[in-house]
Protein backbone atom coordinates (compact mmCIF):
# COMPACT_ATOMS: atom_id res chain seq x y z
CA UNK A 1 0.00 0.00 0.00
CA UNK A 2 1.04 3.37 -0.60
CA UNK A 3 0.03 7.00 -1.27
CA UNK A 4 0.41 8.21 -4.58
CA UNK A 5 4.19 9.51 -5.84
CA UNK A 6 2.75 13.07 -5.79
CA UNK A 7 1.53 13.15 -2.07
CA UNK A 8 3.88 13.85 0.61
CA UNK A 9 3.77 14.19 4.55
CA UNK A 10 2.47 18.10 5.88
CA UNK A 11 4.03 19.04 8.94
CA UNK A 12 1.53 19.46 11.98
CA UNK A 13 2.26 22.70 12.51
CA UNK A 14 1.42 23.82 9.39
CA UNK A 15 -1.66 21.44 8.92
CA UNK A 16 -3.97 24.62 8.97
CA UNK A 17 -3.18 26.27 6.11
CA UNK A 18 -4.51 23.38 3.75
CA UNK A 19 -7.61 24.33 5.22
CA UNK A 20 -7.17 28.09 5.48
CA UNK A 21 -8.58 29.76 2.70
CA UNK A 22 -12.16 28.26 3.00
CA UNK A 23 -12.57 25.30 0.87
CA UNK A 24 -15.70 23.15 1.04
CA UNK A 25 -14.03 19.12 2.54
CA UNK A 26 -15.05 15.78 2.85
CA UNK A 27 -15.38 14.08 5.93
CA UNK A 28 -15.10 10.76 6.46
CA UNK A 29 -15.62 7.68 9.18
CA UNK A 30 -16.18 4.50 10.04
CA UNK A 31 -14.35 1.16 9.69
CA UNK A 32 -14.43 -1.53 6.20
CA UNK A 33 -17.45 -1.66 4.80
CA UNK A 34 -19.47 1.00 7.40
CA UNK A 35 -17.15 3.47 6.62
CA UNK A 36 -18.91 7.14 5.08
CA UNK A 37 -18.22 10.53 3.93
CA UNK A 38 -20.48 13.64 3.06
CA UNK A 39 -19.14 17.07 1.69
CA UNK A 40 -18.83 19.85 4.71
CA UNK A 41 -18.76 23.38 3.80
CA UNK A 42 -18.53 24.11 7.71
CA UNK A 43 -15.02 23.11 8.89
CA UNK A 44 -12.56 25.57 10.16
CA UNK A 45 -9.23 26.17 11.69
CA UNK A 46 -9.04 26.57 15.19
CA UNK A 47 -5.05 26.06 15.98
CA UNK A 48 -1.95 26.43 14.72
CA UNK A 49 0.13 24.23 17.06
CA UNK A 50 -1.13 21.38 18.05
CA UNK A 51 -3.57 22.03 15.27
CA UNK A 52 -7.39 22.12 15.40
CA UNK A 53 -10.04 22.40 13.90
CA UNK A 54 -13.94 22.45 13.84
CA UNK A 55 -16.86 20.73 11.84
CA UNK A 56 -20.02 20.57 12.07
CA UNK A 57 -21.94 17.57 11.25
CA UNK A 58 -25.78 17.51 11.18
CA UNK A 59 -27.50 15.11 13.50
CA UNK A 60 -29.07 13.20 10.41
CA UNK A 61 -26.34 11.70 8.85
CA UNK A 62 -24.58 8.72 9.38
CA UNK A 63 -21.29 10.03 8.99
CA UNK A 64 -22.02 11.99 12.17
CA UNK A 65 -23.07 8.13 13.80
CA UNK A 66 -19.28 7.09 12.79
CA UNK A 67 -17.35 9.93 13.77
CA UNK A 68 -19.08 9.73 17.26
CA UNK A 69 -18.92 5.83 17.57
CA UNK A 70 -15.01 6.12 15.81
CA UNK A 71 -14.02 9.64 17.91
CA UNK A 72 -11.47 9.90 14.70
CA UNK A 73 -12.37 11.28 10.96
CA UNK A 74 -10.39 12.21 8.33
CA UNK A 75 -10.83 15.64 6.31
CA UNK A 76 -10.00 15.48 2.50
CA UNK A 77 -10.03 18.43 0.46
CA UNK A 78 -11.33 18.04 -2.68
CA UNK A 79 -11.06 19.57 -6.32
CA UNK A 80 -12.74 20.67 -9.34
CA UNK A 81 -12.14 17.30 -11.00
CA UNK A 82 -14.64 16.14 -8.19
CA UNK A 83 -17.48 18.24 -8.39
CA UNK A 84 -19.94 15.46 -9.07
CA UNK A 85 -18.65 13.38 -6.29
CA UNK A 86 -18.64 16.37 -3.65
CA UNK A 87 -22.51 17.32 -5.07
CA UNK A 88 -23.67 13.49 -4.86
CA UNK A 89 -22.27 12.66 -1.79
CA UNK A 90 -23.71 16.19 -0.06
CA UNK A 91 -26.83 15.77 -1.35
CA UNK A 92 -27.46 11.92 -0.77
CA UNK A 93 -27.57 10.43 2.63
CA UNK A 94 -26.49 6.53 3.65
CA UNK A 95 -29.65 6.58 5.72
CA UNK A 96 -31.68 6.51 2.38
CA UNK A 97 -28.55 6.07 -0.22
CA UNK A 98 -27.05 3.17 1.25
CA UNK A 99 -24.70 2.26 -1.79
CA UNK A 100 -24.18 6.61 -1.79
CA UNK A 101 -20.58 5.92 -1.94
CA UNK A 102 -19.98 3.51 -4.83
CA UNK A 103 -22.76 5.94 -6.66
CA UNK A 104 -20.54 8.59 -6.25
CA UNK A 105 -17.50 6.79 -7.02
CA UNK A 106 -15.63 7.35 -3.47
CA UNK A 107 -12.30 5.40 -3.36
CA UNK A 108 -10.38 5.51 -0.60
CA UNK A 109 -6.67 6.23 -0.11
CA UNK A 110 -4.80 3.23 -0.27
CA UNK A 111 -1.97 4.72 2.73
CA UNK A 112 0.30 2.20 4.59
CA UNK A 113 -0.67 4.49 7.54
CA UNK A 114 -3.59 3.37 10.05
CA UNK A 115 -6.60 5.82 10.82
CA UNK A 116 -9.93 6.86 9.29
CA UNK A 117 -11.06 6.27 6.02
CA UNK A 118 -9.47 9.24 3.61
CA UNK A 119 -11.14 10.03 0.40
CA UNK A 120 -8.51 9.02 -2.72
CA UNK A 121 -8.12 11.59 -5.70
CA UNK A 122 -8.16 14.72 -2.89
CA UNK A 123 -5.46 17.33 -2.86
CA UNK A 124 -4.96 17.18 0.73
CA UNK A 125 -6.46 14.84 3.75
CA UNK A 126 -6.09 15.46 7.63
CA UNK A 127 -6.52 13.11 10.35
CA UNK A 128 -8.22 13.96 12.94
CA UNK A 129 -9.24 13.10 16.71
CA UNK A 130 -12.50 13.97 18.34
CA UNK A 131 -12.04 16.71 21.41
CA UNK A 132 -15.21 15.81 22.87
CA UNK A 133 -17.77 18.52 23.79
CA UNK A 134 -21.16 16.41 24.63
CA UNK A 135 -22.88 19.70 24.90
CA UNK A 136 -21.89 21.83 22.06
CA UNK A 137 -22.30 18.12 19.96
CA UNK A 138 -25.47 18.41 21.04
CA UNK A 139 -27.26 21.66 20.79
CA UNK A 140 -24.93 23.05 17.90
CA UNK A 141 -23.79 19.89 15.94
CA UNK A 142 -20.27 21.62 16.50
CA UNK A 143 -17.32 19.08 16.88
CA UNK A 144 -13.87 20.35 17.48
CA UNK A 145 -10.76 17.97 16.96
CA UNK A 146 -6.88 17.82 16.74
CA UNK A 147 -5.52 17.24 13.77
CA UNK A 148 -3.02 13.96 14.43
CA UNK A 149 -1.18 13.54 10.54
CA UNK A 150 -1.53 15.87 7.36
CA UNK A 151 -0.72 15.17 3.85
CA UNK A 152 -0.85 16.89 0.34
CA UNK A 153 -0.25 16.53 -3.26
CA UNK A 154 2.78 18.33 -3.92
CA UNK A 155 1.49 19.28 -7.39
CA UNK A 156 -0.07 21.80 -5.43
CA UNK A 157 0.78 22.11 -2.25
CA UNK A 158 4.33 22.16 -1.78
CA UNK A 159 7.03 24.25 0.83
CA UNK A 160 3.80 25.10 2.96
CA UNK A 161 1.60 27.12 0.77
CA UNK A 162 -0.41 26.15 -2.09
CA UNK A 163 0.58 26.89 -5.83
CA UNK A 164 -2.94 26.55 -7.85
CA UNK A 165 -1.41 29.15 -10.23
CA UNK A 166 1.00 26.13 -11.74
CA UNK A 167 -1.07 23.21 -11.51
CA UNK A 168 -3.91 21.76 -13.65
CA UNK A 169 -7.17 23.88 -13.14
CA UNK A 170 -8.70 20.83 -12.36
CA UNK A 171 -6.77 20.21 -8.89
CA UNK A 172 -8.03 23.48 -7.58
CA UNK A 173 -10.00 23.27 -4.62
CA UNK A 174 -13.97 23.76 -4.16
CA UNK A 175 -15.64 26.40 -2.52
CA UNK A 176 -19.74 26.05 -1.65
CA UNK A 177 -22.13 28.66 -1.80
CA UNK A 178 -25.23 27.20 -1.67
CA UNK A 179 -27.52 24.53 -3.51
CA UNK A 180 -24.47 23.07 -5.35
CA UNK A 181 -23.23 26.42 -6.48
CA UNK A 182 -19.60 26.43 -6.22
CA UNK A 183 -16.66 28.51 -7.12
CA UNK A 184 -13.25 27.40 -7.56
CA UNK A 185 -10.41 28.72 -5.70
CA UNK A 186 -8.78 31.52 -8.07
CA UNK A 187 -5.88 33.63 -8.68
CA UNK A 188 -2.67 34.43 -6.36
CA UNK A 189 -2.55 38.20 -5.26
CA UNK A 190 0.42 39.46 -5.62
CA UNK A 191 2.42 40.66 -2.46
CA UNK B 1 -26.92 58.63 6.58
CA UNK B 2 -27.20 56.40 4.27
CA UNK B 3 -25.61 52.42 2.79
CA UNK B 4 -24.14 53.26 -0.55
CA UNK B 5 -26.22 52.38 -3.56
CA UNK B 6 -25.21 49.26 -4.22
CA UNK B 7 -26.06 47.74 -0.69
CA UNK B 8 -28.83 45.61 -0.38
CA UNK B 9 -30.14 44.09 2.58
CA UNK B 10 -29.76 39.70 2.70
CA UNK B 11 -32.69 37.63 3.88
CA UNK B 12 -31.09 36.15 7.56
CA UNK B 13 -32.21 32.79 6.05
CA UNK B 14 -29.62 33.57 3.38
CA UNK B 15 -26.86 35.46 5.49
CA UNK B 16 -24.59 32.45 5.93
CA UNK B 17 -24.04 32.37 2.04
CA UNK B 18 -22.03 35.23 2.49
CA UNK B 19 -19.74 33.21 4.26
CA UNK B 20 -19.89 29.89 3.21
CA UNK B 21 -17.41 29.70 0.40
CA UNK B 22 -14.85 30.62 2.93
CA UNK B 23 -13.68 34.08 2.68
CA UNK B 24 -11.25 35.73 5.11
CA UNK B 25 -12.82 38.36 7.20
CA UNK B 26 -12.62 41.07 9.00
CA UNK B 27 -14.37 41.26 12.76
CA UNK B 28 -14.94 44.82 14.45
CA UNK B 29 -15.84 45.79 17.62
CA UNK B 30 -16.56 48.69 20.21
CA UNK B 31 -18.37 51.91 20.23
CA UNK B 32 -16.81 55.75 18.70
CA UNK B 33 -13.00 56.31 19.16
CA UNK B 34 -12.38 52.83 21.01
CA UNK B 35 -14.22 50.72 17.71
CA UNK B 36 -11.40 48.21 16.34
CA UNK B 37 -11.00 45.61 13.81
CA UNK B 38 -9.17 42.56 12.95
CA UNK B 39 -8.40 40.46 9.52
CA UNK B 40 -9.52 36.80 10.88
CA UNK B 41 -9.08 33.47 8.49
CA UNK B 42 -11.05 31.24 11.26
CA UNK B 43 -14.81 32.37 10.76
CA UNK B 44 -17.33 29.59 9.93
CA UNK B 45 -21.37 29.06 9.07
CA UNK B 46 -22.84 27.28 12.04
CA UNK B 47 -26.11 27.38 11.75
CA UNK B 48 -28.81 28.62 8.63
CA UNK B 49 -31.77 30.07 10.81
CA UNK B 50 -31.55 31.77 12.47
CA UNK B 51 -28.03 31.92 11.30
CA UNK B 52 -25.43 31.44 13.33
CA UNK B 53 -21.40 31.65 12.87
CA UNK B 54 -18.20 30.61 14.66
CA UNK B 55 -14.92 33.01 15.16
CA UNK B 56 -11.80 32.42 16.66
CA UNK B 57 -10.27 35.52 18.38
CA UNK B 58 -7.06 35.51 20.05
CA UNK B 59 -6.53 36.37 23.38
CA UNK B 60 -3.83 39.22 23.00
CA UNK B 61 -6.04 40.76 20.56
CA UNK B 62 -7.64 44.62 21.36
CA UNK B 63 -10.51 43.77 19.33
CA UNK B 64 -11.35 40.62 21.46
CA UNK B 65 -11.46 42.62 24.30
CA UNK B 66 -13.97 44.52 22.36
CA UNK B 67 -15.95 41.72 21.67
CA UNK B 68 -15.91 41.05 24.71
CA UNK B 69 -17.15 43.88 26.16
CA UNK B 70 -20.13 44.79 24.56
CA UNK B 71 -21.27 41.72 23.46
CA UNK B 72 -21.58 42.47 19.39
CA UNK B 73 -19.71 42.53 16.40
CA UNK B 74 -19.44 42.93 13.00
CA UNK B 75 -18.37 40.38 10.15
CA UNK B 76 -16.80 42.18 7.18
CA UNK B 77 -16.47 40.68 3.93
CA UNK B 78 -13.03 42.28 2.25
CA UNK B 79 -12.30 42.16 -1.28
CA UNK B 80 -9.18 42.03 -3.48
CA UNK B 81 -9.31 46.08 -3.69
CA UNK B 82 -8.94 46.00 0.23
CA UNK B 83 -5.84 43.64 0.33
CA UNK B 84 -3.34 45.66 1.77
CA UNK B 85 -5.92 47.05 4.58
CA UNK B 86 -6.82 43.27 5.15
CA UNK B 87 -3.00 42.74 5.68
CA UNK B 88 -2.20 45.71 7.61
CA UNK B 89 -5.28 45.45 10.41
CA UNK B 90 -4.42 41.43 10.43
CA UNK B 91 -0.83 42.37 11.37
CA UNK B 92 -0.72 45.37 13.61
CA UNK B 93 -2.70 44.99 16.89
CA UNK B 94 -4.29 48.03 18.74
CA UNK B 95 -2.20 47.51 21.51
CA UNK B 96 1.19 48.15 20.33
CA UNK B 97 -0.30 50.66 17.20
CA UNK B 98 -2.90 53.01 18.64
CA UNK B 99 -3.74 54.27 14.89
CA UNK B 100 -3.84 51.18 12.99
CA UNK B 101 -7.45 52.00 11.82
CA UNK B 102 -6.01 55.07 10.10
CA UNK B 103 -3.13 53.95 9.25
CA UNK B 104 -4.05 51.25 7.12
CA UNK B 105 -7.19 53.31 5.77
CA UNK B 106 -10.47 51.39 7.41
CA UNK B 107 -13.68 53.90 7.21
CA UNK B 108 -17.07 52.56 9.27
CA UNK B 109 -19.90 52.04 7.30
CA UNK B 110 -22.24 55.22 7.20
CA UNK B 111 -25.12 53.11 7.95
CA UNK B 112 -28.53 54.36 9.38
CA UNK B 113 -29.22 51.11 11.15
CA UNK B 114 -27.78 50.94 14.96
CA UNK B 115 -25.16 48.11 15.80
CA UNK B 116 -21.46 47.25 15.81
CA UNK B 117 -18.94 49.27 13.27
CA UNK B 118 -19.11 47.93 9.76
CA UNK B 119 -16.19 48.44 7.97
CA UNK B 120 -16.60 50.75 4.69
CA UNK B 121 -15.57 49.30 1.07
CA UNK B 122 -16.38 45.35 2.11
CA UNK B 123 -18.85 43.56 -0.26
CA UNK B 124 -21.06 41.89 2.66
CA UNK B 125 -21.56 42.72 6.06
CA UNK B 126 -22.89 40.59 9.38
CA UNK B 127 -23.81 41.96 12.30
CA UNK B 128 -23.27 39.29 15.32
CA UNK B 129 -24.70 38.92 18.74
CA UNK B 130 -22.34 36.65 21.07
CA UNK B 131 -23.96 33.68 22.33
CA UNK B 132 -21.84 33.24 25.27
CA UNK B 133 -19.65 30.26 25.90
CA UNK B 134 -17.09 31.29 28.59
CA UNK B 135 -15.34 27.62 28.90
CA UNK B 136 -15.02 28.08 24.82
CA UNK B 137 -13.70 31.34 24.56
CA UNK B 138 -11.46 30.63 27.66
CA UNK B 139 -9.76 27.25 26.44
CA UNK B 140 -10.12 27.71 22.61
CA UNK B 141 -10.97 31.42 21.80
CA UNK B 142 -13.94 29.96 19.79
CA UNK B 143 -16.62 32.60 19.91
CA UNK B 144 -20.32 31.66 18.51
CA UNK B 145 -22.52 34.39 18.01
CA UNK B 146 -26.23 34.85 15.85
CA UNK B 147 -26.24 36.77 12.95
CA UNK B 148 -29.08 39.44 13.84
CA UNK B 149 -28.51 41.31 10.02
CA UNK B 150 -27.43 41.39 7.00
CA UNK B 151 -26.21 43.27 3.81
CA UNK B 152 -24.56 42.52 0.75
CA UNK B 153 -23.25 44.43 -2.08
CA UNK B 154 -25.73 43.22 -4.87
CA UNK B 155 -22.50 44.07 -7.94
CA UNK B 156 -21.34 41.03 -6.85
CA UNK B 157 -23.93 39.11 -4.54
CA UNK B 158 -27.87 38.98 -5.96
CA UNK B 159 -30.88 36.99 -5.20
CA UNK B 160 -28.83 35.19 -2.89
CA UNK B 161 -25.95 33.88 -5.05
CA UNK B 162 -22.47 35.50 -5.45
CA UNK B 163 -22.02 37.04 -8.97
CA UNK B 164 -18.27 37.48 -9.33
CA UNK B 165 -17.78 36.91 -12.57
CA UNK B 166 -20.29 39.51 -13.76
CA UNK B 167 -18.50 42.24 -11.70
CA UNK B 168 -14.69 44.18 -11.70
CA UNK B 169 -12.21 41.39 -10.50
CA UNK B 170 -10.84 44.04 -7.78
CA UNK B 171 -14.04 43.04 -5.61
CA UNK B 172 -13.93 39.58 -5.22
CA UNK B 173 -13.37 37.75 -1.73
CA UNK B 174 -9.79 37.36 -0.37
CA UNK B 175 -8.58 33.76 0.95
CA UNK B 176 -5.79 33.88 2.86
CA UNK B 177 -3.69 30.68 3.28
CA UNK B 178 -0.63 32.13 5.78
CA UNK B 179 2.02 34.76 6.08
CA UNK B 180 0.21 37.26 3.80
CA UNK B 181 -0.84 34.42 0.64
CA UNK B 182 -3.84 35.20 -0.76
CA UNK B 183 -6.19 33.47 -3.16
CA UNK B 184 -8.85 35.78 -4.62
CA UNK B 185 -12.16 33.44 -5.13
CA UNK B 186 -11.97 32.35 -8.58
CA UNK B 187 -14.41 31.13 -11.33
CA UNK B 188 -18.17 29.59 -11.13
CA UNK B 189 -18.07 25.71 -12.01
CA UNK B 190 -20.97 24.66 -14.65
CA UNK B 191 -23.45 22.82 -13.11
Amino acid sequence: MAWPDTVAPVALDRAYRLINHGPTVIVSAGEGVEANAMAVAWCCALDFAPPKLTVVLDKATRTRELVEAHGTFAVSVPTVAQAALVRGIGTDSAHRVPDKLQRHGVRWVDAPEAGPPRVAGCVAWLDCRVLPQPALQAAHDLFLAEVTAAWADTRVFRDGRWRFETADDELRTLHHVAGGQFYAIGSPLKT
